[in-house]
């Protein structure tokens, strides 16, 4: 089991512009003529042949852990996140109509959401899905590997995937490489010595 | 002939730390066996097979644009810039023993310096070194391709290589990639529609 991040980057490091918009990133989820199943109807990905194939093994996760910004960005994705796993999402505040999610944890700390989001896995893997919690638990030595699908384009501002590093550098492997359309899919393993 | 810049990058997207170190990202200009030809004798580079093809493609480049504070940082290389090829700075004061470099010119603007550059590489390519240079060149539509050696380092805090554009968002195709050992090897080309 594996706890890995994967996030839409583009190549100046942004996954949103200023407003959270996306537009300039998620093209490659409509670039190709290969459909992968996702969990929640509302959403449809046809993809290249290649990303097609990395996007799948994404939707085998056994659990998935966010911050209460993309939490509230999504509506907790009706409770039925694309990738079909259960979320676990960090925050002091749980929301008063928890029960809107039953699928959904709230635990009130990074290590515990990865500690959480392992249990529910079991054998499966654990997706860190926002870039804030990624950046804290690759402080904390919890992530595995860090995914990045490469898009090509600068957009000169926006959200940063990898801000605020308190114990950077971190290294890694050199990455497997998938050559998909739009984007290009980087894996990396963290290196641990 | 093509207008591109190269830098070596991580992943979050900066060419230096904050003080101009580079211990984090040149290690793969000596992760290899295959020596790749340098036309600076104090300049080795020992680099994996696939790295050094991409390598000596850059070497033949005709003419290297960069500007006065990188040029400042390497003492103007002793005027025998790694590539071999004549280079041309961005600077609004040239220095006053400018003689000491004669294989290198002095313009005011970055679009004097790429015209400039361009006579003298001919049929050659032409290499931006300096981010700054890089950026400017982009929002004025002045480069052909960018091509970036990521390297797999988080390194948090640094001197980028793209900031500062103000003509945001540059799209461009697809890239070739190189998969180097300690980089991987990433060359796009604008898109002009």
């Amino acid at each position: 089991m594996t706890v890995f991040t994967h996030m839409t980057m583009s190549l100046d490091g942004f996954i949103a512009d200023p407003d959270d918009g996306i537009e300039e990133l998620f093209g490659w989820y409509g670039a190709g003529d290969v459909a992968v199943p996702s969990a929640n109807e509302g959403v449809s990905l046809s993809v290249d042949e290649r990303s097609a194939e990395m996007l799948a093994s994404y939707m085998t996760a056994g659990a998935l852990v966010c911050g209460r910004r993309l939490f509230d960005l999504t509506d907790g994705w009706g409770d039925q996140h694309p990738v079909g796993a259960p979320v676990v999402v960090v925050t002091h505040r749980p929301p008063e109509d928890a029960d809107r999610w039953p699928r959904t944890t709230f635990v009130d700390s990074v290590e515990a959401a990865i500690e959480r989001a392992k249990d529910v896995a079991g054998d499966r893997n654990v997706t860190i899905a926002s870039a804030d919690i990624a950046a804290q638990a690759l402080d904390l030595g919890l992530v595995d590997e860090v995914h990045v699908s490469l898009v090509p384009v600068l957009m000169g501002e926006g959200i940063p995937y990898f801000a605020r590093l308190g114990a950077a550098p971190h290294r890694f492997e050199d990455p497997t490489v998938v050559e998909g359309k739009r984007a290009t899919h980087l894996a990396y393993r963290v290196r641990r010595d």
